[in-house]
C-alpha cells in the first residue's frame, strides 16, 4: 500500500514512522509546505520520499492529511483533484463536523475522518515517533454515504499502529471531546489567568500543576479548534458553571453534609472512570 | 532538641523522618490514635518513641500536631494542657485562619501556624519519606502575637526539612490557597461528574487526566478543608465561574480574534507563571 502524509508534523511524522515500521506501508510519501520540517521527517525515517507537490503523490492509496484544522479545507480540494478514484482519505483533526462540511463532493464516499487521542507535549516531527499511538483511542468517523471498504481501510492503519479505532459519529465526536478536551483547556487558561492576579504563586502543590499544565498551549492552533468547536464547547462550558455555581452554593450555605456530599459523589464517579480505565486497558 | 508528633500519617511521619535524618531533633516522641499507624512509624524510623496519650510528650520542646483539620481544635486544647511553657508549637493544616482561631489562649503566643506544600497521592505513614518537603515551600502564619523566638524555631525546622520557610498572614495564606489547591479539587470534581454524564471516555486525551487526576480526593478530609476555607473558596469559584463564562461569550460571538486574544492572555500568564518557578528554582 502507497500511503501519502500531507502535514509531517508530530502525529503525520509519528504515523509515517509507525506504518514503515509495521511493515503496513510499502512506501511512505510525505509532503509539507515546510522545508525544514520535510528534510527532517526524511532524516528520521518519518517518510520514504519527499514531494514539493500533492500531484507528486497521486499514486497513494491512502491519503492522511494531518495539517492544522484551519489549512484542511484547501488541503483536501486539492487532494480531490490529484487523488486516485479508489484511494482513501483520513484526516488527524481534532474537530470532525467542521471537516465533514468541508470535504469535497468527489471524495465523500472515500473520506473517513479521524482524531488519534494522542497527548503532544512538544510540536514538530523532531518529537515524532512509532509509539505515539501505543493503546490510544482513535476515533473514526464516517457518515452514511462512506463505504464500508474505506472504513476498513482506516481501521487496519489505526490497528498497525497499535491505536484502537472508536467509531462514533462526528456530532457525538465533537460533543465528546468538547467536555474531554477542549473544556479542560478552557478550564486551565481561565485558572492560569486567575492564578495570575496573586502576589505569589511559589506556594501551590501538585493540584495546581496538573490543572494548568496545559494552560497556553499554541494559541493559533487552539483558536481553530475551539472555533471549529464552538457551540459543543459553549455548551461544556455552561454544565461546568453550573456544576459549579451549585458546588459554591453548598459552601455559602455552610452546611456540611451538603458539602460532603457533592465530594461523594466526585469520588464515586472517579472511581467509575479509573475502573472503566483499567477494564478498557487504557489506565495510566 | 526533643519534638512531639502529633498524628503520625504521611506528613507526620515524614517530618519525623526527616527531623532524625538532619539531627534536628535529638529525639522525636509520636502519639497517634491508631496503634497501626504507630507501630507502622516506629518500625520505618519515623519516631524514636511512641506514647498513648499526651502528657507522656510533656518533654518537647516542638510540638508539630499533623491531625487532620476536624481533629485540630481538640488536640490544641489537649496539648496547652500538658506543653511546657516554653514549648513551640505548629500545625500542618491546610486551612489557616480556621486553626488560629482555634488556639487556646494560654499557648498563642507560641503557636505558628504551618502549612506544608507537599503533593501527597498516597496517604498513610507507609508513605512517608525524609524527602517529601525537598523543595517545597512551607507557609508559617505567625500572629502579631507570636513569639518572635517561636517563628525562629519553625523557620529552623522548615529548612532541617529542605523546605523554603514562606510568611504570610493567615488570609493572605487561605485566599492563596483557595485559588491554588481548594479551586483547582473542586473544578477537577466537576470535570468528573460532567464527564460520568457521557456515554464513553475512552477517547480521551492528557489533559482530561491531567484536568481529573485530583478528582474525588479522600471526601471527610476535604469536607473539613472546604468547610473551614469556604468563603475564599466561594470567591476562587466566582471568579473562575465568571472568567469561563466570558470565554463562553467569545466563543458564542464567533468572533475569532476575540478568541485568539483570549488564549493569547492565557498563553502569556502561563509563560510567565513558568518563568516565575524556574527562578524561584521550583520548576518541574
Amino acid at each position: 500500500m502507497i500511503v501519502a502524509i500531507v502535514g509531517v508534523g508530530l502525529i503525520g511524522g509519528s504515523i509515517g514512522l509507525g506504518l514503515i515500521e509495521s511493515g503496513f506501508a510499502e512506501l511512505v510519501i510525505g509532503y509539507d509546505p515546510s522545508e525544514d520540517s520535510l528534510k527532517t521527517a526524511v532524516d528520521h525515517k518519518c517518510i520514504q520520499v519527499a514531494v514539493n507537490s500533492l500531484d507528486e503523490a497521486s499514486l497513494a492509496d491512502l491519503w492522511i492529511v494531518a495539517v492544522p484544522p484551519s489549512a484542511m479545507a484547501a488541503t483536501l480540494q486539492q487532494i480531490a483533484v490529484v487523488a486516485k478514484p479508489t484511494a482513501v482519505i483520513t484526516d488527524t483533526a481534532s474537530v470532525k463536523k467542521h471537516v465533514l462540511a468541508d470535504v469535497p463532493e468527489s471524495i465523500a464516499t472515500r473520506f473517513v475522518g479521524g482524531h488519534p487521542m494522542a497527548g503532544r507535549e512538544h510540536r514538530g516531527v523532531f518529537f515524532a515517533r512509532a509509539g505515539l499511538f501505543e493503546k490510544c483511542s482513535w476515533v473514526l468517523c464516517p457518515t452514511d454515504r462512506t463505504e464500508h471498504d474505506a472504513i476498513r481501510w482506516a481501521q487496519r492503519m489505526v490497528y498497525a499502529l497499535d491505536a484502537k479505532p472508536v467509531v462514533m459519529t462526528p456530532e457525538a465526536h465533537d460533543a465528546h471531546i468538547a467536555v474531554l478536551s477542549h473544556l479542560p483547556h478552557a478550564v486551565a487558561n481561565a485558572l492560569v489567568l486567575q492564578g495570575s492576579e496573586l502576589p505569589r504563586l511559589d506556594i501551590h502543590g501538585g493540584s495546581w500543576s496538573d490543572l494548568t499544565r496545559v494552560a497556553g498551549s499554541n494559541p493559533e492552533l487552539w483558536n481553530d479548534i475551539f472555533s471549529m468547536n464552538r457551540e459543543a464547547t459553549a455548551a461544556a462550558i455552561e454544565g461546568l458553571v453550573g456544576r459549579l455555581e451549585r458546588f459554591r452554593e453548598c459552601l455559602l450555605s455552610n452546611d456540611p453534609s451538603a458539602i460532603l456530599a457533592a465530594l461523594e459523589d466526585a469520588a464515586q464517579a472517579r472511581v467509575k472512570q479509573v475502573a472503566r480505565e483499567l477494564r478498557a486497558g487504557n489506565a495510566e
